[in-house]
């Protein structure tokens, strides 16, 4: 879709751009069913942090990814402050999830999708200047 | 993600569902980016129904796929009605942007998108009753 | 906000519709925070259903509530599409939080906010024909 | 709905944080229906930096609305990244209505939106420490 974007993308990396606007929607997905099925495990009380977490980490995910699918009047600054947002909430349910990972199957999935779009998100930061 | 949920799904048809969520979330992203496309135009003018429609499916897609991640205490009704809603948007915003395809690959593109997603609401929706 | 609408709003009963609006945006924060209400009670475990509603509803209503800001291109299908769908999110978490609400608080508001939205949903429905 | 919160909110000031979440959602309603409003202007060609900032102000007030929204596993990290982001959308957004608001009332009415979020964004944060 990148691709047919009609203007030019203001010297934004395309590769690392095109990798997170991916891996934002791929981790919001990952969380709202991660959040879920945390819900329906008989130690959901033990989930709670766990739940919580995968539903900020969705919210600002897809918001993010949204964001970054605009290119017209381009803001680096506001790219760079939700971009560092996504990647903490990235890091806090990636860290969230993988203490769960040994236990839960679909945390061990969700850790990867938070820890795939934290990179992304702060290489496409790096790139910012 | 769907094969770590660790519960039963409710008989909900398990392909069907997968792809619908993919559709969903891809869909949306396709539609952020053919109105922020389409906004860019020189002819932006003759592109505001097209950029509404993209923003209205883009919204329906994101609550869609949502809804459709969770599997805790399903409820068939509230799926339909979603997925009814969302057939409908992406039917809209199909249409729209075909007649544009044309001239604007960014439309063509975001049509197809919209085209997959309908069908695959479409599809769920008759596995439901 | 409404009345700085440029354009003419193609017959939508203007009370209703923000009415429509606003109970949409105060649904979805009501769910939002209902659903991580519940999630924090000792009970948790019974208020699984409870919770998913909660998060459905959310999604559904900020969906909707966009989608009634918008003016440009009015499509009246869709509009009714996306009503449908609200209402029946609302009609489905208003049911479950009422079952909740003598034991808690949260539910009790929550049920009210839904009850409100789902009423506000089939005014403005009965007004598009 | 904060006061029926069934846990301590952890120190967080209870005033600010309902005043930041009313606002996040206010903000998010005004900043749709102002790009749709300046989609229908004669001329959306000199709004599209307007509509772009407002779509996603919109987008980012939506999740830092819902995030505020949790208090379960309270996490001042991700707390303050969300409310810096929301709170440099709301400074870019409110920046390029308030220059259009002279001539477009929607712009004025999002641009006091939009100053309000952003005040009440950093207000919290102030607290947070």
């Amino acid at each position: 879709m990148l691709g047919t974007y009609p203007q030019d993308l203001g010297g934004v990396d395309r590769e690392k751009l095109i990798a997170c606007i991916e891996e934002c929607f791929r981790c919001a997905q990952a969380c709202t069913a991660c959040a879920d099925a945390c819900l329906s495990e008989d130690m959901v009380a033990e989930l709670r942090t766990c739940i919580r977490t995968n539903l900020d980490c969705a919210d600002v995910c897809v918001a993010t990814g949204k964001v970054l699918s605009r290119h017209t009047g381009y803001d680096a600054n506001l790219t760079r402050a939700v971009l560092t947002a996504c990647a903490a909430a990235c890091k806090a349910c990636g860290d969230e999830c993988a203490s769960h990972a040994e236990m839960h199957e679909h945390c061990r999935v969700c850790a990867e999708a938070c820890r795939a779009c934290e990179k992304a998100c702060t290489d496409l930061l790096a790139t910012l200047g």
